[in-house]
């Protein structure tokens, strides 16, 4: 028997999707490319030390209510990111040891910084979470970089690297990568910079015990018709009804969800073609680029000597460190972001390279204790061809003008979910909850 | 019997690459996805009047030595462009009739555009043709939009305009869609402003005996092994070759060529998978917007009129007219093309109101004669699945400095062909053509 509908992609957005439409009476299938679920989040068990650690998506904060909702739905549990003690934040080749949010810079630089990001804010008020494309001076904001923006506005080298670091962190990318307008709207779906970057409260707040992968995993094993190693290589839409083609069969039904990053769509063949605007967004939202890295040690050595574990740093390659040890606080875990330049330059050499250069940096700001890690785990997710890259898309100058309009906008029994499609906390794991529910709400109302 | 090399994609480049790779004695299939071959070329004759006419890329010139070489060779003719009478500019309001290459705008104007557009030309000569990315001041140049670069540099609106006129034609895009790096790589491609905006000696100068649909039909026709309907949807590559899956069955040769736009290979799947900096470079290279039309007339009524047929306007959505009239100058045909935010604004209406949209233009600029043609025809690019968009991807801030050293990098047995891998001229149909050498130089060497 056909399904009533088929979701495409077993990450949080489609699973969510798929959960929703079960639970509303509808037959679903989920098709997957993958071997797994999850999409980009995935828990693994290190082979060494036996600790599960998230390679991809890990953290959920209060702020984020569509994910927070889900996991307790789903019977998990989170616990608090380990966050006591001093930060570090190495910044114009001065180490700085401090608490709280903002570096102790000089009056000047702080100043600056603060001009900047009151700017930065109220812009960020300006935006409707769901149509930036409609925000008071969205052309103007739209046809420039946040490179060039900052660069306007910022007035010591210090801030500038502040604002590199703020885009590292949060979207994966330089800020020469991004439109003014996308840089204020992503904010925006945080509701604001310390929305994004800060834990006790905010998105940072928590992580899910054993494992973010197990949102992933439980709403999988709740669904009936999950069929992994299936991707969609053909799409025919009529006007009954939607044939999927993989490469051992087809598969219909009356609609189909994808929840997938739009880039993997750009060359997939649709019959009939989509609609221009439509087929030309797909073109433009290329996938930040992050690699995620973890070292093990015996026990957190930084804890015992004050620091929190939390860096911020700008050189190279590791910008971003946080304590990632299980909640017991054994063994010590470290976290290291290498992200949009950082990460490129590390695309083309071998693995032993890449972990000389991300240990060096670890030891840079933890001592060389850092360098001799019990166990470790990378995971570079530009080089995941179902993922294309992560956190998630980014929107160049003109996207968000041009074609924001078609980003949710069904194409007859095609709709469309996941964490790009978000209408708050877009890229986001929250976003991608969201995404799933109100393509399920589509579908059913 | 296995092909030695496979090509995937019959336009100029793929066509142009096949021909060489046979020449030296290599057996050579050609697999195209449509049912016809000249990909972004095409040559059509209009069932009313007989006339043919191209839909697709038309013009060459002799500061285009791959392409006139080829067409020479093929036996084929060029004729010139009609260029003789007034040109009209309707800009801020104003209609303007003149001779050359400049409207006569006021002595203000005229002073703020050869400043802009001096300093322009001074950066475009900085520019390695073959490695943009190692210009001087690469970074700072890929970090901004061109938009961003024009509103710094141009003290009057009128300038600004010029230079919006000058992507649309020459990019069929925005300003600010692409970064200034690109801006002036691909005006560098062109030798400068002039190469690619004029007729006599530069860009503009010819047109092809019969159709530029042509010369891919020759190159076809002289081939043995060219399949049609054969879109390829996996690609799997090991130590001896290539197998490409189309929908029909697998084609298995020791290497292959990919002719075809990027952006068309990003949800394509590969195994192994592709290197990350070739994967996400696909995902950045978005095709331009445009809508070509032509209106046919019993004559060519703006001739006696003393006017040439072409035109600029700031007001759309036509900002771009031409005399497209056959050889003998009868009947007359108006060629009009809508770009950029302007095709954008034309993407989701019906044919009649485009149409309507595009003869006000017309009528606008050569009076309401232009209102009732006998014939007409008109392509929009950014509807052909196969294409993805015309002319040519479009490359946004970072993307350069961050991908460009992918672009032509073969990946083991897979090399990449194409208008937007050419060295020269990238995006054109000489471009086309030379990359098609270009990679049959490298298989064979």
């Amino acid at each position: 028997m056909n399904p009533d509908i088929i979701v495409v992609g077993a990450g949080l957005a489609g699973l969510t999707a798929a959960r929703r439409l079960t639970q509303a009476g509808r037959r679903v299938r989920v098709l997957e490319a993958r071997e797994r679920v999850g999409g980009r989040t995935q828990t693994l068990n290190l082979p060494q030390t036996g600790l599960s650690v998230d390679v991809g998506g890990q953290w959920v904060g209060p702020n984020q209510p569509h994910v927070m909702a889900l996991i307790h739905e789903l019977g998990l549990e989170v616990y608090p990111t380990h966050d006591e003690g001093q930060n570090i934040a190495l910044l114009g080749g001065k180490t700085l040891h401090y608490r709280g949010l903002i570096p102790p810079l000089s009056p000047l630089v702080l100043a600056d910084y603060a001009l900047l990001s009151h700017k930065f804010e109220a812009l960020v008020r300006s935006i409707p979470l769901e149509a930036p494309w409609t925000a008071p001076d969205a052309a103007e904001l739209d046809a420039q970089t946040f490179d060039t923006w900052i660069g306007k506005h910022a007035r010591r080298p210090q801030t500038r690297a502040l604002m590199r670091l703020y885009a590292g962190a949060v979207f994966s990318a330089d800020p020469a990568e991004m439109s003014m307008l996308h840089a204020l709207t992503y904010t925006a779906h945080g509701g604001g910079i310390n929305g994004h970057t800060l834990t006790r409260g905010h998105a940072l707040q928590d992580r899910v015990l054993g494992g973010a992968g197990g949102i992933s995993q439980r709403l999988a094993d709740d669904l009936e018709d999950v069929q992994l190693n299936s991707p969609v290589i053909r799409v025919e839409q009529d006007g009954q009804g939607v044939t999927l083609h993989t490469p051992d069969g087809t598969h219909r039904a009356a609609h189909v969800v994808f929840a997938v990053p739009p880039t993997l769509l750009s060359g997939l063949p649709f019959h009939p073609p989509l609609p221009a605007r439509r087929a030309q967004l797909q073109q433009r939202l290329p996938m930040g680029a992050v690699i995620k890295f973890m070292a093990v040690y015996e026990r957190p050595f930084w804890r015992e000597a004050g620091l929190s574990g939390m860096a911020i740093s700008d050189v190279g390659p590791v910008t971003v460190t946080f304590d990632n040890s299980p909640p017991q606080g054994s063994p010590g875990v470290l976290l290291g972001f290498i992200e949009g330049h950082a990460a490129r330059d590390l695309m083309d050499v071998g693995e032993d390279q890449r972990w000389e250069a991300a240990l060096g940096s670890l030891a840079r700001l933890f001592g060389d204790e850092a360098l001799t890690p019990i166990e470790t785990v990378q995971r570079d997710w530009t080089a995941e061809p179902f993922s294309g890259g992560c956190y998630g898309a980014l929107f160049g100058p003109g996207v968000w003008t041009g074609y924001g309009e078609a980003l949710r906008t069904p194409v007859g029994r095609i709709h469309w979910a996941g964490a790009e499609t978000a209408r708050v906390w877009m890229n986001y794991m929250d976003g991608a909850v969201e995404s799933g529910e109100r393509v399920a709400a589509e579908l059913l109302g």
